[in-house]
């Protein structure tokens, strides 16, 4: 059994791991942590019969893990990292802390210096379908963000095959709990519920780093459009993406190029002819779920790609990354 | 045209104020205050094109309104209630601070004590189909609660007829938009959204006292065992009420008793046999639905009554209360 | 008054406009027919304390009728509108058939021929920011289709200025009753609550003839690309609109344009620089809101545009048609 | 391993098996059959990447399983139910044929005979926290109602303890799921979102005779008024139950009934003191979740009980019984 610590387990992403885990054939938690829960129970703050009791990090025994899990918000993150890699224990970092490989362009996004670069030297970034093999050995990986997961996996057999232009729009609709449970007018039921909300739209959201940083490894000069908007449901994306492709590829290239990458991957969900993804695809998954869809003019394309923002997005793709980095069968603890 | 004041106007409460006024035939608004958002218009603080600036309490040339609507937390109406009659204004309260005859039973479900009691005697309940002599020449009228309209238009009928039992349950189900626009867990999206959460059952809910009074009018030792429910929709309380009646009466003499109290009602929708009152009746009017279903057991019976919360719950009916305290045609603004 | 018939009144933009007339100031509804339901009431169908009878069409008395409201399925609404022409009273249709001044274009789009041509050159299409002043005279008002609306009010300043581009990527997102009452799978709440699903993207929904016939008149050769979406609220458009703009603009050109297009407009909601439309902006009214976000590359802009499906997107529109036709205030019955 | 096969493959509660099977270590689907759908795949019907192909029924080769479910209406179960016994294969049937001991109690609410009579005598109500034992040598397992699962587990062990009385309300929520796919405008998404519907109230649903019939073995002439209401979520019942229990019970005697009856229970989950059971607590687990609450009379009490309708309430619950009948861990597939 693989040991696990989680560092901020009560926040969404926190708490879906502890569920994972307690499902898990070959891994489970050993401590979790909270600053400003320490000494409650996971059940005294969910409706849950998990009665793990949280604890302080500076609590926390970091050793008697094999692996930790560090849910906490950017900045933060790094140096608590830190002191878990000085104590020799792996991690999976869910914060965009380590998703950058360079420091500058964190800098530029999130606002605040990285303190931790040589570290962010070994981070590798936790995209399972595309970063398998360096996973494999990592002792830092980076979990990657939820709408980058689905924009990336969604568009990287074409653009690793050069058939993806530079320019691309990413109209992307997340359910709320990818805001996070901490509260805000914006995440208020009344708020959202029979409502629908663009926002941080016109090149400003956080993410595109992340797109631009795998996408531009095949395709210079990627210029990427991207829109969130809020949606009134718990969980879920659903990225509709504007493509310009190679103009000679009919739709059985397109389609041969998914498969070729991804036919035996285990969480991709490749969708027949004639269908595009919903959030109900994939809702309670780890799956990816991607439709192909032809427009008139030649070159253009539209793919749809879904995921739970929870799940693939954010703790299902951390245990994915765990079950990799321990050698265990991909989908333990997934299915 | 009426004048009006609001105090307190970026709550639910008051914001719906703001815009039925807006459509008001013969009243308009002529100032509206919020102390946390002074300066600011109504369109910075909700999606609407409402250009109305908002000033301080103090600063809110009260004597130019005919009369004020206070929409503040309960105990601390009250002072501001007693500064517009200072000034000779009429005051239409929607907190609890004057609804209660007694101030000791105030103090008891409140907790705190009433520092306005000479106020409070003048003080008239507005529940409109109920006190409709009483409200036209009242100077200040205390707006119902959202649970206690819907529990006491769906049973006064038959408690005036003297047909009701002591012994009621009343299991109601409210929309969020009841919790207010106060940040809390509980009305966070997710934890709300495909949930549904019992809370203060068991005796403790502040609004049994106005169902007591109200029905103890005609009903001695009367005993609610009052239940409310949350539910994931915006706007509408459901009270589905579990009554003993005098075992002699048909379906037809109870469907009597509720026709002869409400037959010229304009905002009472008396549903026909076999049907139950839904959200849906009621939802975005002013009208309370009401629905009569016989059980097999003699003097048996369910209630079902629905109205919106924030219409004849709080501020449609406060605008019904206007136009009576005015003389205007009841329905004006309302339909 | 205005004495008004509907043709169709049982689905939700007949509903809608039963709603609608009954709190008109100057117009009235004298009949409304349902073939499926004639004899009932529609307090019978709707949770409504509305109780018009219905009558079959054959049994209308069409000439009592100043105008006639169509709300029929396409194709089945051209020989219905013929009949009421031919009973010499006005017409206001709410299907597509008489939308597309092409007959070809209808015949392609909506797979049957068109069989009323010659009305068809006399139908003005009402949408009433753009050809306020045919609307006036017209004899028979084709309603526009909800998508279209979002669409065309949302672009038609840019594209009558010579600043829009012809390549347009229109990602739109609708509440359900868009789909009409009509039982089927898609529509079932368990399917599409949680859930978002996109449908006939790539060039495949028929509101795309609307789009390029009215956005074409300024724009040759306009390539609309539009990607609809189905999402779990009741009412509501959102569209995303994805357009290149003449390179030199500055947003406050742009802004300039849109005011003065819409300055005097009482329905438009022309956002503040930073804010985007959100679908609480528009629904329960008449409006349409629109928010203009640049994007880093000169040219590029999204706007968004947001309405109330079955108001500004249907039956509001309709009524703000009958205000234009008969010279009532615009916005009579429509605040 | 253990060999399943499913009838009726297609509804919410077949579909749930279908996936609750893919999990299970120790039990496989070998068929599984849909007289309108055969021949096609689970994946052409569902938003799933299942490939299970549908046969019908009088294809199946029903010796191939070790045990069938049943996921047929009532009435259409009883005789298939037979052809599987008769081919010597083991039943657990979702539907209400095989759940009433008494054929003329089955005749009364089902308005039809029943026709496997002896079958019934041999049929086990598969409540497996009540009939554990018996199921454990079933050949027949009548899965129980949805409904009667939260309200029969949420008061079984006050009726065994001699404590409940007999007058019994239970005012039930439950998801739109538990209305099946079939197409009807009570379940529209339109219709029931932003909405909440009591129906078959006053002693009208069918489920009162499973109630009757575990909680009469213990409490004689129990008379439950059962009111069920449908609310705008996809899954999970919560039933609130105002019952009278023996006076000089305390809190304490209370909450040691349960206790006694449920501590080693793993899918009861027993709600400390002053909490409610919430649809949270349960929704897409096989839990039920249980709160007490006192009244200030004395020996009245409220208990909250919640489920989801989809897994305890059905299809969680079928794969217990499956677990209990073969001898499997209770839990296997099911945490």
């Amino acid at each position: 059994m693989i040991k696990t610590g989680i560092v901020g387990a009560t926040g969404y992403t926190g708490y879906e791991l502890t569920q994972l885990l307690a499902r898990h054939p070959q891994a489970r938690l050993v401590w979790a942590t909270s600053e400003s829960s320490a000494g409650k129970r996971i059940s005294d703050l969910y409706p849950s019969p998990d009665d793990t009791r949280l604890i302080r990090f500076d609590d926390a025994p970091l050793a008697q893990a094999d692996v930790i899990f560090f849910c906490l918000p950017h900045a933060a993150s790094m140096e608590a990292v830190a002191r878990a890699r000085a104590a020799g224990v792996r991690a999976i970092d869910l914060s965009a802390d380590f998703r950058l490989s360079d420091p500058q362009v964190y800098e530029r996004w999130y606002a605040t210096p990285h303190t931790q670069t040589d570290l962010l030297k070994s981070a590798v970034y936790g995209l399972c379908e595309v970063n398998r093999e360096n996973i494999a050995g990592a002792e830092l990986v980076a979990n990657p963000g939820c709408y980058p997961t689905s924009v990336n996996l969604g568009l990287w057999p074409l653009a690793r095959a050069g058939a993806l232009g530079p320019f691309i729009i990413a109209d992307s609709k997340s359910g709320v709990s990818g805001a996070g449970r901490k509260l805000r007018l914006g995440s208020h039921f009344v708020e959202i519920n029979e409502n629908m909300v663009p926002y941080s739209i016109g090149y400003a959201h956080r993410h595109i780093a992340e797109m631009e940083m795998i996408l531009g490894r095949h395709v210079p000069d990627v210029q990427i459009t991207f829109s969130p908007h809020l949606i009134p449901v718990n969980r879920g994306i659903l990225s509709t993406l504007y493509v310009t492709l190679d103009p000679g590829l009919s739709e059985q290239n397109v389609r041969d190029i998914y498969r070729q990458a991804y036919e035996h991957e285990p969480f991709i969900h490749l969708l027949p002819s004639g269908q595009t993804a919903t959030l109900r695809h994939t809702v309670n998954t780890n799956r990816v779920a991607i439709g192909v869809t032809p427009l008139p003019r030649p070159g253009q394309w539209i793919i749809t790609a879904s995921e739970d923002n929870l799940l693939k997005g954010a703790s299902g793709q951390a245990v994915q990354n765990l079950n990799l980095m321990f050698g265990l069968e991909e989908t333990a603890g997934l299915l």
